[in-house]
């Protein structure tokens, strides 16, 4: 893509840094990888291609791109300095995670002092978009940096958004996440009151979709993932309340009252409470669905 | 279309009949109008062709298909109860309005017993999609109404839905309402967070629109009627708060608990207690700015 | 108490029927008891004193004055047409459920067709109260009906308030609900989130009652039937649900917008969709308690 | 009280301060006061007695007890910063001004690292209690110090709760607001609704006071505040809607879902961005009316 490709170390190697991962060994980059899952890199590298970091120190000698995809800021922080030390002047961090635009800003001036550039650029798409590198990128940095990371970004996504100065990006996913998370629980609650009401699931679906009350959850999310019973988008319920809670801190920030939104994180987080950890983010559907005592998919529901 | 086209009354040429009636005409069929505002008839006759009724009661005089499509079932009562005498056994009613489903099925009933089939099929898509005849139909009743009703609807919109009886459509129609009436206010407080925190209310739209927080509030009407200041969508505030109870009271009906649904439709009559009436169902927006005391839009908000 | 006491007939004498029926006898008055559920009459016969009536239908025969203490307005119009022929004109029905303004309207207009007078005197104080003769009535009526029912309402209650017309009491009943159930959940949820924070929930409960905190629940139910893991204050949740149901529609009949009460009402709902039938009111708690996985009674937590 | 009193410097004289301090100083002790107004240290000596410093330094030289009633744990971070030089090993902070939790747990920390005691001693009841010495006190700390406390405290105070270490009391104080908080705002919606359907905001007070509606604002700021459209409690709007957020921080810290709590804390600021500075708690009344277009008090509604 570009003339001397850079070297790049992409530390987080989940359910979306894996295949963003891939893409850009596809692409031709020379990728490290690095992930707190012991054997994990080694898949990787055994499976993909690229080279294996074996500490958390090691991961950006050499390198001159260092990319982060973890959940959360905090992983982030501790990522970052564990490997401080072999973060050469000169060389650009990318953090794509979903995480909080005053962390980030703390990370990019900190770095800065040593002469290291640093953009956040999350992602939206979920895991589909990430393995055929059409991610939506949503940075935020400074012209320059954001400029020479085009290339590396572009292996990974099909469209790049600069909303403003770096946590920009951040800010904006997790508005992002909001206005879906709000969209998605609305959804399910029409199509429960319709249920009561003796209509059918999937062609209320279907009405939506060709009606005003489209939205992204109706189109990619009720059939595959809520009415087939399937709940595995591969995005985590924790992730969404972690996003929206980011969302509502933005807004507290700037002192903004938004009592939706804010009903909607209480109501995210109240599933998260209910359900226990490990759960799919459509899983969002289950909290209505046992508040009315109508169930929208057709397997029994577990507790 | 049909080898021999049905005669049709339509009572209620306002901001959709107009453009509705209009595609009949336009498509051969023999159109009788009437509206309660005088000389609206007349007007239409004048642009657009077809006949004018002069009371309530003679508009189904010598029809085979009458259409409905005013404000309320409340109103469509009393249409139909004014036109009653003058309905021939064997003809069809088209409820088109968005109104209350158990209403329509009382009328559907009573009607049966003089030998007229009712169906109800409400739109969605707004006056734009009324012109060009491209309409999304959500219509309940049975088979046969429904097929005989086909021809005629396919002048006035590009897909038809079959949700179930007689009412089916609009409780649908409501629901879609909500799902869009909801997606509209998650955005707009996301937009109004997004702009505390220093980001750009265009930018933020487009990077909605090509991630997940893509609905159809965030594709066809923020920058449109929002951003632009316009306010001027021609769907009433009013008739949504409407639609939104008709979504709630479904619910209720069926003993359902959906939070999010209640609150979005208690923040949406709260809009228009604080504006007045007469105001465009876009100007939702105004209800979380003032709270915020944030505006998205250009121009200085008036009182 | 009057020179000449009237006599009573008293429909429903369930948990509040039965004790209220109870203080009339004791203070001398003659009554005659009916319930759907077979052998109570019979029951409080033997262990009060008074009549029992065997059929709907001859609960009012000979009678002055006709109590109705049931579940809902649609309990009450079938109890009152089950003996209308034998309501005497001149006679005096007083409803003390805690029903539909609308339809006690509806039914006060039928009766006084039929020169019986109605009037409306629901209760608040739970079963403690209606022991002790100790209830608040709120009333509505005109006042020489309400007067003529003085000596009556005199004892079962302490305090007796004209709210207005006839519904007006029920109206006020409902809204005093709302108000108890909003004061009941906001002090829970607080009770739970100091849990989380590390406090105890009796210390809280007594800082509560010094402080601006201070409200009915926290007073006489927290310690009383939640936190005892008791739940049995006798006053059912289906009943709680129905009165603030009762709250939103005098509301949205008059147009009003309140989205705190808005969504008391379905966070109630859900209660009782998640627990089931059969729960008392103070089970509430299990909502907040389920949704944020805190647990503010020693006893595990049946499902 | 004490054989050998305490000699004492309190700083914030405020709507609370001033009334707090002045009993203090009626008691017998020796008071040293201070207060970022200009002029307002100096106007309490020539009304009260006392003495006063003139810099934030001096405030805490040759005093036992430093008390501190500010606006927020910001202010009080800053007094302290100011004054730490002069304030000697063995001395005891009282900071009973309503603050964060941790911010005061941070501050214990470093005054105990100079051998200083910290407790937490928020009060309850408003500027009328602070008047007449009958506040209630919520501590928070070890014993020994809320031992040595206790004299001082009940000089303002008739009740004291401790509820736990430093940062309890400040916690239980913002829960106890958020309990108050909530019951004013449904206590209010409840007699918008009631108003709307016909019936008078006195008598339904008086009807809600002698049922189980009952809290501290129907008893305590409805007729007084409210209905009188008066506003004047003296506590301020800006400051109820941070005591909110800090439950609401309290709780999300722990990781609750307090969907009821959150939409309360969202409608306060709402109502605060919609009045702008400078309000009375009591003005929260204000958001239900101009969302539902019913006025509860008699005065014409000023913007
Ligand atoms: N999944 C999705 O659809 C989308 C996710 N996102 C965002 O992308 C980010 C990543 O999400 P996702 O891939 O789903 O999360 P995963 O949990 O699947 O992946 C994160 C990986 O990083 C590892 N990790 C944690 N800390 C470190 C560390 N210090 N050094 C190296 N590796 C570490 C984790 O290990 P361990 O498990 O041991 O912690 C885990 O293997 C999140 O911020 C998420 O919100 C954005 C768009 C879509
Ligand atoms: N419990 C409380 O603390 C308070 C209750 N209230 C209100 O008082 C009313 C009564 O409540 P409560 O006593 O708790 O309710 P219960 O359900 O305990 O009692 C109602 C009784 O009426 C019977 N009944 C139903 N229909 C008829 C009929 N047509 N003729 C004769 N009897 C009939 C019921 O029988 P069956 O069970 O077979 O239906 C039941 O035994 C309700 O409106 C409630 O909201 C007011 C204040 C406090
Ligand atoms: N008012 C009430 O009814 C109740 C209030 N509270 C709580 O008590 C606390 C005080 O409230 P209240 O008295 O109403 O507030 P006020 O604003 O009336 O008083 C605070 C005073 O402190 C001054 N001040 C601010 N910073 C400093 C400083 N660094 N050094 C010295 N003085 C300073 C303020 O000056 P300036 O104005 O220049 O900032 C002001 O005069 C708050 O935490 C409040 O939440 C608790 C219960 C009831």
């Amino acid at each position: 893509m570009s003339s001397a490709m850079e070297k790049i170390a992409f530390i987080g190697i989940g359910n979306m840094g894996w295949p963003m991962a891939a893409c850009l060994v596809r692409q031709g980059y020379d990728v490290k990888v690095f992930d707190a899952v012991p054997g994990r890199a080694d898949a990787f590298v055994q499976e993909v291609g690229g080279a294996a970091a074996h500490t958390p120190a090691d991961i950006s000698a050499g390198v001159d791109v260092i990319i982060t995809m973890l959940p959360t800021s905090l992983h982030v922080e501790q990522a970052l300095t564990a490997t401080t030390e072999n973060i050469s002047a000169g060389s650009l961090v990318i953090e794509m995670s979903s995480g909080l635009p005053s962390v980030t800003r703390t990370l990019a001036e900190a770095l800065a002092l040593r002469g290291v550039a640093m953009i956040d650029a999350p992602v939206s798409g979920g895991v589909e978009r990430a393995r055929s590198g059409t991610l939506a990128i949503l940075a935020g940095g400074d012209l320059a940096a954001l400029e020479r990371a085009r290339p590396v970004l572009e292996a990974m996504g099909s469209s790049i958004h600069r909303i403003g100065e770096v946590g920009a990006g951040q800010a904006m996913k997790a508005l992002n996440n909001l206005v879906s998370a709000g969209g998605f629980l609305i959804g399910i609650e029409a199509l429960i009151i319709g249920k009561s009401f003796g209509l059918d699931p999937e062609l209320m679906v279907d009405a939506l979709n060709s009606s005003t009350g489209m939205n992204n959850s109706t189109k990619n999310k009720f059939k595959q993932y809520v009415l087939s019973g399937k709940f595995d988008s591969g995005f985590g319920l924790d992730l969404m309340v972690k996003d929206l809670a980011i969302a509502l801190d933005v807004g507290a920030a700037g002192g903004t009252a938004t009592p939706f939104s804010a009903l909607c994180l209480e109501l995210a987080r109240s599933t998260a409470g209910l359900l226990g950890p490990g759960r799919d983010h459509t899983e969002f559907a289950r909290l209505p669905e046992r508040l009315s005592g109508v169930q929208l998919h057709a397997e029994p529901n577990e507790t």
